[in-house]
């Protein structure tokens, strides 16, 4: 919920931040896998969680699909950032390469803005698993989303 | 764990089946989001469960990376059944199209191996939402998968 | 230009099929790559050339780009067709998976229309290399067009 | 053939650069286009063209699958740069997002990769219209390589 926007971006409605938060708040999916927000500015936002094995793929690492939520939510929370007041975000579509297994002590998602618009916002992604041998690049993510106008969030 | 194939493929390993449910029953991601495997047979694999609140996004449908959890897995399935007994199966890569609110009385994703392949796989993915009103094709997928050769799934 | 749709379309503009044609024309790197229409209708479009050295790759075969630029036309004016009279047709972005090397007499791109909308349409594409052994899949591809209302094509 | 890498790549065959030429020199789609390698260096390459009536579509912008051939070769000799002496490589897929109209003095496409491997390589691509108004980012490109190991380019 930070002011700087690391794309330069202004965001059009000045209650951004916690608009995104109540948005996560009210996603089951969110509390089941254990992901919670780490950072919210203009065009930005993270999100992070904690490996288990509930979680996990059949060799134990975070599930390819865990790792597709985190990416698509940081993405869609960051291009929703910039939305006007009474819009919503929807996901059109992603693609998201596989880079690493995933695994560690947290794995985080960040989502960046590449182009705002007035229907469409275009995004990038990158997940990382960190622990004691530092910081991994583990998936990349390109996504179109979709602004709805006149159907807010809540 | 039907012997039929719709693409006419045929499975290098006679015990498919068996190593695809084996697989899936060892993911506690699965387990997780309530999915279940619906049908295995070579080059294909449909993988459903039933909404609930636990698995939503903000607006109450499921989440779309829940569907794309689905597509993924079932797409990695369907390439699995065409993989040799010492292999096990990695996603590459997949783009995924959502194309309406999954929403109803169950979720089935879809996996078809469109090209099979020595170190590569390709198939296509597609989720439906079943309910009252029929069967609505809610997100379509792309995706690679590599045949990870002299590394069995367990 | 034929009227029955395989996908049980209904277009909204009757003159749709030369619309395609007319837009076909005046796109200078159609000629270029030396590509025409194959067929046009309700929510389908095929393209195709004949592959020469002047668009090859490296080894020979028809350039990857080539592929694309023949699956990202076909896709998108299979969109088109089941666009309204004051619309014109814009990709918002594509993946394609490419299977095969694309040689032989004739290179047919097929763009078929998954989910038509207001505002988005998705489509599949499908390119084939024809030759004396036959007809073989050569790339896949899923995409995403804008309805541009209020904007026609020329 | 700068030494210098921004991504900090060695590469394992040192005529990186030369060999990076000469398979684009072979490539009778670069000349038909009228594109041009800016610039090779280990894990990098940008391909150049100058708009024309030739490679348009129907709005007079530089057609998307020209911008595709010029963003999925960008991406591909960037991947070739850090291959083994005795490898090709051969793009598996790749997504592009068209986010503005491509049209000034010289388009210029870049690919970066992101992670080199033994068996695929995972690049970025960007490709930038240039002009009186500056620099504009008109596609972005996502992509999968395949290392085509004892098969040399020529």
């Amino acid at each position: 919920m930070t002011g700087a926007s690391p794309g330069g971006f202004e965001p059009a409605f000045a209650g951004y931040g916690a608009r995104v938060r109540d948005s996560f708040a009210r996603q089951g999916a969110m509390a089941l896998i254990g992901a919670s927000i780490v950072d919210v500015a203009p065009g930005y936002c993270s999100i992070a969680l904690v490996p288990r094995s509930e979680i996990a793929q059949q060799h134990g690492y975070v599930h390819a699909g865990i790792l597709a939520t985190l990416a698509d939510s940081a993405g869609g929370y960051a291009g929703f950032t910039l939305f006007p007041e009474d819009a919503s975000v929807l996901t059109v579509e992603y693609k998201l390469n596989l880079l690493a297994p995933a695994t560690g002590e947290r794995i985080v998602a960040e989502g960046f803005v590449v182009k705002p618009g007035r229907t469409l916002a275009i995004t990038r992604g990158e997940v990382f698993a960190e622990g004691a041998g530092g910081r991994t690049l583990v998936a990349i993510m390109q996504q179109t989303l979709m602004v709805m106008r006149g159907k807010p969030d809540q």
